[in-house]
């Protein structure tokens, strides 16, 4: 269907994040059937479906290609580069009837984030990342906020009782500081709203990759910054040790405030 | 515009619901002019124009009613009637990129909810509730789930460094138990799904009325049971000891739980 060669690979990512939109955006309704996976987390049809189309357009467009996806995944080691995706992000909303959900992809080689793409089907909103090329919401640069307190920043923050280190005195921490704590349920979502100026940082703690892969990417291109939640850089082609991705401006001090609220595993 | 008389009041407040969220609807862009009032919480342009308009629509079809909204009210000690407005309950998503916002307003008399409006323009959700009816989501008749254990319950909640009580031991005690904690930044859309048996519960500290009249009406008119945090029925015609509205079968459940993790003030 999209053809493609190995140049145009935002071309056959954008092509891919829409297909899956529309199938995302059609889906939706309220009285979804509630599945919990074996290891406790959530899966609809509609994560099923999108992540076997993206296996099979990607197998097909790029065959010496590897696939890490959350439903799914066609993985060798050694390859030069995967393709992550996540294909409904925020499934919890998703099946409970809350539209705060993205499909998401993102190519790495060798371990490097090199082209993020984000769909949000509902609002319409496509973001786009390159590396070196900035980052795009629609066609228009985006670049992050300026805002430099912890006063009023709104920062995403998600994590539950499977992840691998408890958050709740970091939330503490960051209420008493007047910050506005939110979970939408995506940290996609949330974090292409870093990037667009909206929200000031994401901070999720899971080792899942394909939950950071394409922030990596579009919240750098937009100004800010990425790292785990220690503060080091990581591989985005393997299991991660979570994210922060901020405007830049507060980065540190929220770095400063995960060693001083959260235990080290 | 809109022609009342005293026996329409559900008319009446559908189509109040309707103006206002094609006000919030097309005012909802990325970029919005993130303004603090004096006491911290946000507002924007859209809070303010919708406040007016309730206002003064309210004023024009019953003169003797008095109203309570979040941006000016105009009320009366001892007046039966009293219309609870929440102009756009969300301010935070809604300045912030976020469309989890809704238009909320509830008939109050003598200090009883006997109809609560709420009306989700970006997924296009009229929730209505008169006492003794049901509630009906769209002209569907809608009820609370039947999720009988905290394991996988979503859960809203919400509470900052202005509120009365502190949650963050709550939170830790719901993560605990397997619950999933949600936060889109709106009470009343989060307590919507509550009706609609999407979200098991939300619990909201706060004393605001117009976070949480229509809730009364419309959680418990679709099968669910409403209190104060403490688990007291209450007014809905002045502040509240905040709100936490469920599917029933878990509402004792919370509130021993709520007992044991929250400081009573």
């Amino acid at each position: 269907m999209t053809k493609t060669t190995n140049r145009n690979y935002k071309d056959f990512a954008v092509a891919l994040a829409r297909e899956a939109g529309e199938i995302m955006h059609s889906d939706f309704k309220l009285g979804m059937k509630k599945e919990w996976k074996e290891d406790n987390t959530p899966v609809t049809e509609t994560d099923l479906i999108i992540n076997a189309l993206a296996l099979k357009r990607i197998k097909k467009a790029y065959p010496s290609h590897s696939v890490i996806a959350e439903e799914g995944s066609d993985f060798r080691e050694n390859d030069e580069f995967v393709w992550v995706c996540d294909p409904v992000d925020g499934t919890i909303p998703f099946s409970h009837g809350v539209p705060t959900t993205v499909f998401s992809i993102a190519l790495v080689q060798n371990g490097e984030s090199i082209l993020g793409v984000v769909y949000d089907p509902f609002s319409d909103r496509l973001f786009i990342a390159e590396k070196g090329k900035g980052a795009f919401l629609n066609g228009t640069r985006i670049s992050v906020s300026k805002h430099d307190t912890f006063e009023n920043a709104v920062i995403g923050i998600n994590w539950s009782h499977r992840s691998p280190v408890d958050l709740l005195g970091l939330f503490g921490a960051l209420k008493q500081k007047k910050s506005r704590g939110i979970n939408v349920g995506s940290i996609i979502y949330m974090g292409a709203l870093v990037a667009a100026g909206e929200f000031v940082a994401v901070i999720y703690p899971n080792r899942k990759v394909h939950d950071s892969a394409s922030l990596k990417i579009l919240v750098e291109e937009a100004g800010g910054k990425v790292t785990d939640i220690w503060g080091a850089d990581q591989r985005y082609d393997r299991p991660t040790n979570g994210i922060v991705a901020s405007n830049g401006v507060l980065h540190d001090q929220i770095l400063a405030l995960i060693r001083k609220t959260v235990e080290h595993p």
